[in-house]
């Protein structure tokens, strides 16, 4: 299976923009390197906005939702109708991120790719509707090639939009039921780990609870070991938003756009991105360590070192949105504080 | 030595509105605990402001700024003129405090206790001039008694003008040329540490930098030996600024104002009130894990878990006032999102 878009370039990180950032933080009135963090974020930044002064005032945040067939091997604590009723809170303005997007002056747009439950047209809801849910992976293959392309496609149309409204940085998000067993079995499969080392709570299982999830993830990875390409492996583990995810970010970095990655499924999703098409790393920037278990293992395999470490676990892009401040705040750093010579301030 | 204002009782918690509060997250459309530390922090400053639905918007910043006699042991990578250029920096708005507070729509005072290199009258900046700098504690007491009651009761004035101006949330941040010796001073006697366990790199000392540094350190530790109890303490390793936070932190605590602790030398002014006034503990939130070695070991004592750790090490109340979106987020979540109910959302 090839998919046109995915083999298309990334755009090339300024490097010239890039070093001239560093110059300029040395010049700033502090001890260098004293602003840790915040000094190599806003360096990044430049290079890869290609301004010397960098900016994140205008953050697009899609959340890409879609429902899962391994809902049915009983692997969440909430029924799979949350789902549905979650894209309705997200269009309503009650979620988590609806909250977050709107104190961050963030454009919002909500991905409806499948659900069960189905909550039809919303106001701030993009249908681009596959099917009602991926097929349980432990007993097939999640998605058909068309569907695949299909999802992909999907995120890259929300990249393109972000594009066209003048984002300076993409942050995607995911709801699904479930998702947090398909994003364990890809990561498995993209890793060549064993359930048992990756499977974490999720919304909040037990022990037990994560054990029969771990089952469940075993028996999908003996069915589909043949699958060998990091996008055959999506395709057999699906979910629809972690495809839109994977296509998003790659049309990202072919568009030079900067991402801000969310937390254990988001990560899952730009693992896959890097495997399918290394040269959108450097386009990824990690907002924050999640409390789900696999988390800390996909990080390291990206070489990923994210700026918050909070406990969070909700998904839905709201980790990536709460470390949008420490951004812009790096940002204005950056441009606006004095040098040592405009200062009149000696120097070490 | 009594100060009288130091003994006068801590404010009260209001642990009805915290369980409230505790319970409120419960019904909010998210798995149970899944927003972490976000949680935690909005209903605990639901309890610390007594209202159910908590708000940092209106931050008050005092930094506090002063020159050490130590200076002259050559223990800082910068010259000691660097204090009172930092002071008319911060006025004019270059550094990087100038930048944060501007951003987050915060109050700033700049508070000069006494600087060898005199700005004098700046816009900004309160005078409480004290002397032109403390004594070296290599060699003696930093400061008189009445020099200690100056730079207590001038933090003190900085709360109650934070309070009169309905501030939600108090900052208090330092500058001074070798402050990071005489807080790893302070904190070694409150501690009963060696200089060589907690002495660090401060604005950038290299290994034999950081091994002198200690030396000094051990001096006046052999010197004042007999300084026992936390006011004596304080007293003879000094910091005009680092008794001016202690006694904000106290005052803070007494007219039941939430505050945040920034770096290294403000945590080793909250040890030193916590210690003094025990009672004023419950009203400290802590912002940042700094990169300054013996951080870690003063929040250990603290027993406090800081919001980040982007191995920042600037000072100037700095790492608080990054920290400071989060709360502002944390509340938002917490006071907008809706509940299960509300929202028609299926719960586990």
């Amino acid at each position: 299976m090839t998919i046109e878009f995915l083999n298309q370039p990334c755009a090339v990180v300024d490097c010239t923009i890039e070093a001239a950032a560093r110059a300029h933080q040395q010049q700033l009135t502090k001890p260098p390197g004293s602003l840790g963090a915040l000094e190599s974020v806003a360096i990044r930044l430049a290079g890869l906005q290609g301004h010397a002064r960098p900016q994140v005032e205008r953050v697009w945040i899609s959340v890409f939702a879609g429902d899962h067939g391994v809902a049915e091997e009983g692997v969440s604590a909430f029924p799979q109708a949350v789902t549905g009723e979650m894209v309705r809170n997200f269009a309503h303005g009650g979620a988590a991120i609806s909250v977050l997007a709107s104190e961050l002056g963030a454009s919002l747009e909500v991905v409806n790719l499948g659900t069960v439950n189905d909550p039809g047209e919303l106001p701030g809801v993009r249908r681009a509707f596959i099917a009602s849910s991926t097929a349980n992976f432990a007993a097939g293959e999640a998605m058909t090639p068309l569907q695949l392309q299909a999802a992909l496609q999907a995120g890259a149309d929300s990249v393109h939009a972000a594009k066209q409204a003048g984002a300076q940085l993409f942050i995607g998000g995911e709801m699904g039921i479930a998702n947090t067993t398909a994003a364990t079995a890809l990561a498995c499969a993209l890793l060549r780990e064993s359930a048992a080392s990756l499977a974490g709570a999720g919304t909040g299982l037990d022990d037990a609870g994560i054990a029969r999830k771990a089952a469940v993830i075993e028996r999908g990875l003996a069915r589909h070991r043949d699958a060998s390409s990091p996008l055959e492996q999506l395709r057999c583990f699906g979910g629809f938003e972690i495809a839109a995810l994977t296509g998003a970010y790659i049309a990202a970095a072919q568009s030079g756009l900067p991402v801000l990655v969310d937390g254990f499924i988001t990560t899952a999703a730009a693992l896959a991105s890097v495997r399918i098409q290394p040269a959108c790393r450097p386009w990824m920037l990690f907002s924050h360590r999640s409390h789900e278990r696999g988390h800390a293992r996909l990080l390291a395999a990206l070489e990923a070192d994210p700026l918050l470490d909070l406990n969070l676990r909700l998904g839905e892009a709201s980790g990536a949105a709460v470390a949008v401040p420490l951004l812009r705040l790096a940002c204005a750093l950056h441009n606006r504080m004095a040098t040592f010579e405009q200062a009149g301030v000696s120097n070490a």
